[in-house]
């Protein structure tokens, strides 16, 4: 829920309360919700290769700027009342792809640096990110919920960009750089958050299954 | 489906006839069918750890055994009768998280070797993945069908192993070595065929949206 979320309700109606007018006017400029999906995604496809030829400033700039379409779909979907559950479904998955192919450019770039620990810790921050909306969509096919824990999509987005920031102003990844040190760090409180989540989950999942058989007796 | 996949629906029956009286033993034995589970991804973990250490026959071996108890498991529960919505959640979720440890390993290996390419379609190959099963819990979480696709676990299981024995065979990660041919190949079919299989998917929620909609008019 937003209330155990390190970003508050208060930040999010102001995030949101920027976002809207922005929607609506790429929804001017013609622009549907789908396309401002795709179009975040193929920023994203962008970060990773910058991220990939370890230009980390430019990614950390690039993963903000994508993600912050993932804000702006929905909103033009609501301004516009097009929610569809296509669009929903397109909007959840690009999203994946989106997160994960930025992770495949830091391994890229981590790997190329010979920074085998950075390498490991965006692969592992990748799945662990992928297992907190996977345990989500997974607990709903279940006609369940599973949206609680600390660490959702927009958390992550902001840890990844202030390591990518601070990798980029701090040496890069270069044997001995502090970057190295900024990057593993975000990347390893990514992975443990993220992972904490997925478990926080489960557990949800668990205790609203012993509250239906409880209920059913 | 099935018959869109590689692996027939008649050894998918075989395989079951030979896992089914495993499982039923692993039942004697007291184990229940989500200890199954958990032994199962635990064996992953290992997998990864023999992966990150280069040893590809042994990951090879460890995965193929632990991917079996993905099996056992769904086999005891029916055969026990003991099917729950919590088993069906844990199976899931503990699967994704068994394959994504091992391609966690795999990008340690690839790393430490210098073998960048390695690396980046072990990351991609795990993403991929991951999509695969998002697409269709999502789409199970719109009310909607997502299993469609020609890639699914089981195959993607062969195809690693397959790798990953070449890879062990052929000299390993060794710059200039033929097995870094055979990893890359593999890991890059397993990467294409996931990333057609969530296209599939995509598709396919795309179309039986169409189709409720044309139902309404």
């Amino acid at each position: 829920m937003g209330d155990q979320s390190f970003v508050s309700q208060a930040t999010r109606a102001r995030v949101r309360g920027i976002v809207t007018p922005i929607a609506v006017g790429a929804g001017k400029l013609g622009l549907t919700p789908n396309a401002l999906t795709v179009i975040g995604f193929l920023i994203s496809g962008v970060a990773a290769g910058a991220a990939a030829a370890q230009m980390w400033l430019l990614a950390a700039a690039l993963v903000i700027f994508g993600g912050s379409f993932d804000m702006l779909d929905g909103g033009l979907a609501r301004a516009q009342n097009r929610v569809t559950r296509f669009g929903a479904f397109l909007d959840s998955t690009l999203d994946r792809w989106g997160e994960g192919v930025v992770y495949i450019g830091i391994v890229a770039g981590a790997s190329a640096a010979g920074f085998v620990v950075g390498a490991v810790l965006a692969a592992a921050a990748a799945v662990s990110s992928f297992q907190v909306s996977y345990t989500r969509a997974k607990a709903e096919s279940l006609k369940l919920h599973g949206e609680v824990g600390i660490a959702p999509r927009a958390e992550r987005l902001v840890l990844l960009t202030i390591g990518l920031v601070l990798a980029g102003l701090d040496g890069g990844l270069a044997a001995g750089a502090r970057g190295q040190l900024w990057l593993a760090a975000t990347l390893g409180i990514i992975f443990a958050t993220a992972s904490i989540t997925a478990v926080q989950r489960t557990w949800h999942v668990r205790s609203q299954l012993r509250d239906e058989e409880q209920g059913a007796k």
